[in-house]
């Protein structure tokens, strides 16, 4: 029996997703503006085979300016230049639903998809940001809820819109003069509670017909637009059983709606450390947990639980007395998981600042190749995972650290590729290039 | 005395300007969505030293699909797929300020003219066309004032959010820790008519400070934002003294508004049909106009006209009770370009189809390649243009054909750069850089 092979994602942040990253003598700290920082990661992925990389985005600053490199290069915009930087690996970018417009969004992707040759993935998300909110005429975020119920209906208007071009509707037909069949381009005439769109959009269908969609909300309004909508789900889980758990759930829901639960593939985060010994890992994990700035990432934690940078005491456990999820009109999920990292393993809060300078709540993974791994390898083969989003700590020297030590030991053991299979993202991933919903059945009539 | 060196843009269209180019047997009539096209054609104008390359667009598709190539690449998408397959030439693409919001779309800008090294440049539209406004929840396209107010918000907004960042805002401090001095990036705060917008902006100042403001309407209203806020103006002219008295009229509103007025280039269009002989490019130009569909060509020219296409008698001239330029809300300019050239030279509809379909009301002059460089010197030497828009009918061969052949000649006369002096697309019109609004008066304190 084939073993089935594991699917990798790239999850790429200027000088790496440890927040100190940035303070080692190796990294450019203006890496963040930098193309050809971006275009050197990109060719490493390439070069490992990974599956895709991929840029998380919201539009507000972020954080703390003095903290940690801030502010991007918009993501479409640097997976485009990627785009032509090479040739095979997939390119996933965030992109919100509560913050932009169906028609300019999708014709972007669309865009991307054309320009990449079948390369375009989107990661849908609502945005957790009252900061972003405040970017665009209102006091607060929309409800959590409400951002979810308007997502919904952004990605049926999007899908409508890849879909108002059938597949063969250019003729370009020198002779008659007839460019394309218009019966074959079709407004959507959309009408709902968020959007009224007509269409159709100003682009042609797109090489993958969509993008891949992919989504990493873990909230339960999340889990069930990931189980309807997503192909690709991106999570954060800290334990093997709460993994299997979110694993099993997601792919039970969408069976539930009549999806193949194999056509959504779960990739968990791992920041993976790496050394030649255990102990040189570990080693590589607490230089950088040094070179955090506490006061800095107090802030942000604070920010994170809602309560004043005040009531977190540096060598004291968390306040007893924290809001519920149900109140956190934010990020829920990841509330919750730094709520019960903290808890579970009674961390004082510098103890809980380190853990989560490593990966903002995602699994950080110290140790040899070898023990990443087996780590990997230990997930999947027990219902965890699909795959991974593979977060380097320090970028660019962590990707190629895996690139060329991780990735040659899961080749041995048969669990990935060694060469590019397709040609498009969604190849990669082994899923279906889906049909355009306004596709003509084509009756043959014998005569 | 050295002359005025001719700025020159090449306006960039799937397979050429003229809507019936796609027929010919050269053209590849699925040139739209094909980036390699489009990486020639951006190829071609920079060995040409062109300034720059530019898109227009909108959202919505325009024009019965059958006609022409409809639907493109959204053009910041294109731009950075241009940008990184060539080193100098500047990157220009029309964004609409009636269906954007300014957060998205300054940064959008912001990352182009990141990953291209200074090099965007954004032509801002308010979008005539009522189809757009469908796709964006409204019924009708807003009033055209109304547009213009908003696009007067938008742009004063946008060079807040680009101000935001000063540009000595990132320390990179490693030793003490300290990215970036937060006092130096600056929420900005804006509330007006159309837009609440915090900032600051979620990417550092750019190359530029500002992209390359372009704007191309010629209504009163279009012409008072020009020589408020334009560096470079697109303008449809048909004859010398039109081109001159708008040239006049232009440069006088900028100094009114106390603006150097060389600080605005204005670069009318011209869509050049060369021949070796005369003769030779007057044959080409009938070659292209017998290949123009009448019927399509008459269903657009209605539109513009707000008439019925069966008021429109192919062998007569244009009904005599048009509407007038008040009462349309869309393209003003372009509408009383189109009326007044048909009046001039009393021109039958079909004859008015022909001399539109060349170039949508710019002008068309077929000749030799001296005809040509004479053409252009003779309408910059006598105060009607800094440059020209250069808008191939067909392409790639009609730009080939220009750079080979016109530009020598304008060179020999001393009228175009032989190699590019600067490195960004402010440095190729000779515009300087926007210090930040926000920049901090530093005092040195004798001590």
């Amino acid at each position: 029996m084939t073993k089935k092979l594991l699917h990798l994602n790239a999850f790429l942040m200027s000088t790496g997703h440890h927040e100190a990253s940035w303070r080692l003598p190796e990294s450019n700290p203006y890496a963040n503006t930098d193309i050809d920082h971006y275009l050197n990661l990109a060719r490493i992925a390439e070069r490992g085979k990974f599956d895709s990389v991929f840029f998380a985005d919201a539009p507000a600053l972020f954080a703390e300016v003095g903290r940690r490199p801030s502010g991007s290069i918009e993501p479409t915009v640097l997976l485009t230049a990627i785009a032509a930087a090479t040739e095979r690996i997939g390119l996933i970018a965030t992109a919100s639903t509560t913050y932009n417009d169906p028609f300019n969004l999708a014709r972007r992707f669309a865009s991307v998809d054309h320009v990449s040759g079948g390369r375009a993935g989107w990661n849908i998300v609502t945005t957790a940001s009252p900061d972003a909110a405040k970017n665009f005429g209102l006091d607060d975020q929309p409800l959590h809820a409400d951002r979810y119920e308007r997502a919904t209906e952004f990605v049926d208007v999007s899908r409508k819109l890849w879909d108002s071009w059938e597949d063969d509707a250019t003729l370009a037909d020198k002779a008659s003069g007839v460019w394309a069949d218009s019966s074959r381009v079709h407004p959507i005439e959309h009408v709902g509670k968020y959007f009224k769109v007509r269409g159709p959009l100003n682009v042609p269908r797109s090489p993958q017909g969509h993008p891949l969609l992919v989504q990493a909300g873990s909230s339960e309004d999340g889990k069930q637009f990931a189980a309807t909508y997503a192909e690709a789900v991106f999570t954060a889980q800290q334990t093997l059983a709460d993994a299997q758990a979110f694993y099993t759930d997601l792919k039970r829901r969408a069976a539930g709606l009549g999806r193949d639960p194999d056509s959504v593939k779960i990739l968990p985060g791992i920041v993976p450390v790496l050394g030649a010994t255990e102990a040189e890992a570990r080693e590589r994990e607490e230089e950088l947990d040094r070179l955090i700035v506490p006061e800095y990432a107090r802030i942000q934690l604070a920010k994170t639980l809602r309560v004043a940078p005040s009531e977190l005491a540096f060598d004291r456990e968390l306040p007893a007395d924290l809001p519920d999820e149900d109140e956190i009109e934010g990020a829920k999920s990841r509330y919750t998981l730094i709520v019960t990292l903290a808890r579970r393993e009674r961390l004082t809060v510098r103890q809980l600042i380190g853990r989560l300078g490593g990966g903002r709540g995602h699994r950080t993974f110290s140790g040899t190749p070898e023990q990443v791994a087996d780590a990997l390898e230990s997930w999947a083969s027990q219902g965890a995972a699909d795959g991974f989003n593979v977060m380097p700590a320090v970028l660019p020297s962590g990707l190629e650290d895996f690139v060329e030590h991780v990735i040659p030991i899961l080749r041995q053991r048969e669990l990935f590729r060694t060469e590019y299979t397709g040609q498009t993202l969604r190849e990669h991933y082994g899923l279906s290039r889906p049909s355009s919903q306004y596709e003509r059945v084509l009756q043959e009539v014998a005569s």
